[in-house]
């Protein structure tokens, strides 16, 4: 039986993340590099919680915070991603279902439990995160709902996907069956360090297999290795149709083509937790695009959408994400 | 072993929140009043969950919102409650001693679930909950520990402890316990459906028992069935040694013998979620009462206390609460 198909389907990590507020001593002590994702296993997780401050438990994973805030605007949406049997995997499918996507894949029965993100928030807003990955990784190609990718307009891939080899299988093929039915594929680099650990096949990827890059300043400075915002820029023009490169509080730039959209941030009265912007910014773009906007008004978008998001703790949004966009007229 | 007393000691409700935005409609469809808390079964729990919205899942509970602020403050806390053998409970666990509370209750080995509380979020930042006790059900006499007890200044007891039995005898016994020490009970009356289950009881209790009393504006009518906040007061006068009765955004009155103070409510820029509301003005009152500060005084710091819980989603603080007091001078 088919189903009706969705404008865009996001395959990533299902993660529940775990937020708390901390000290800048507490990443020096347990030696956590500010602003970066760390993969650590159980046993770890286990332990550094129970060190760490009061938590504020909500659904996250980067393509899925994308995912769910596509949806809450009022697009048609996907996921494939991994949860386990458990508490927290029935969190995360309540959560991403709740916002009415599309969440098919199978649960994981025997094997490690949902995957968790310790998120910890400095006084500067600044989150570092340390992911057990558990479930996450057993994504394989056979998890893959090719008519749903292959019926989708875009795809949309985390590179967090890379750090395991079934996980990367599974982008892989995503691609593949995208682009064999003629659609989009979109990819968010996830962070700078991960872009390090995959340096060359990202750049392959780019080049080859991806049409929408998104990607803050450090993350695609870290891709080309080079030292500069302009230098990134100039290379990405020639490889991706569109890249959108954020720059947290200076806004962002699109590439595409000749075509260069510089965007402002939009303000925010308190910058509360980060976590979250880049897969804001990501829906807001995605869901311009796909109306087929001009780019400077799917930055704005997404702008906003980041600005939200930025504003309390948790990656996924707390207000009316579609009122929200229309009081500001931009629907 | 003896071990280091605590100013305040806290029995109450251990339960774990999820909150969710939702519209008006969804409280009418479900038969739900605005503002009340509802106890109801697992099973409705269940059934209520997968209809409502994605949710946040953070560490609740009436006195132990209270008392967590309490120790975020600077001051020195225990709590007396139930959880049990589960993952809920090991988050309700980790919060509570993250905040440096001394929590030493027993967990429930075989029976109920941790109590889930879910709250509804209108968009106009009221809250509606409905409450699965699950362990708390269980909390007992045998659970008191009676040194801690005897040796706090204040034990603050939560109205909805009456409902249940074995913690209705818990409260009482605990009331005894502190007053054959010479030391202080305070109580929150809750919620004014609580207070119209118990009526005839709560007011022989704030009679006999009660020293400080904090109760809203609904509830300090409701259990004088007056019509009037005037004649709530006049009321509540003869009774307890202190009154604090908050009136949301009228801010609070103070009773105390001869002496009534007013205090304003604390500016919030946007107001998100009062879910704890209530508890946090408790924290801060008790605060300052157990340093000896004016009433006034002590007031000004509830409403402080109150304004940051407010402007975010979730009944426990998201600030460092020592550091906003004392950026306004206030300790």
């Amino acid at each position: 039986m088919s189903k009706e198909p969705v404008e865009i389907v996001g395959i990533g990590n299902a993660i529940v993340d775990v937020l708390s507020r901390t000290e800048e001593e507490f990443l020096s002590l347990h030696q956590l590099t500010k602003g970066s994702m760390t993969l650590i296993e159980e046993e770890q997780a286990e332990s550094l919680y129970q060190k760490m401050g009061p938590g504020t438990a909500v659904s996250g994973g980067s393509a899925a915070n994308t995912i769910a805030a596509f949806a809450a605007m009022g697009g048609k949406a996907g996921f494939i991603g991994k949860v386990s049997n458990d508490q927290l995997g029935k969190v995360f499918r309540h959560d991403i279902c709740a916002t009415g996507v599309r969440f098919d894949t199978a649960t994981l029965e025997d094997g490690p439990s949902t995957a968790r993100c310790l998120i910890l928030i400095t006084p500067d807003a600044q989150r570092t995160m340390c992911t057990f990955l558990g479930a996450c990784v057993w994504l394989a190609p056979s998890d893959l709902d090719e008519e749903l990718i292959a019926n989708a307009g875009i795809t949309y891939l985390e590179g967090y996907l890379y750090d395991r080899p079934h996980a990367k299988q599974a982008f892989m093929r995503a691609c593949e069956i995208a682009h064999a039915a003629g659609k989009k594929v979109a990819l968010s680099l996830s962070d700078a360090f991960c872009v390090d650990r995959h340096r060359d096949e990202f750049l392959d990827l780019v080049q080859k297999h991806v049409d929408i890059l998104f990607a803050n300043e450090d993350e695609i400075k870290s891709l080309y290795q080079v030292k500069t915002f302009e230098e990134a820029v100039y290379h990405v023009r020639q490889h991706c149709h569109i890249a959108a490169l954020t720059r947290s509080e200076k806004g962002s730039v699109i590439v595409s083509g000749e075509e260069t959209v510089e965007v402002a941030a939009a303000p925010v009265a308190k910058v509360v937790d980060t976590t979250g912007a880049g897969d804001m910014y990501a829906a807001g773009f995605l869901f311009g695009l796909t109306r087929d906007m001009p780019l400077a008004e799917c930055g704005r978008l997404a702008s906003l959408a980041a600005a939200e998001v930025i504003a309390h703790v948790g990656a996924r949004p707390q207000t009316d994400l579609a009122a929200l966009l229309q009081l500001k007229k931009a629907v």
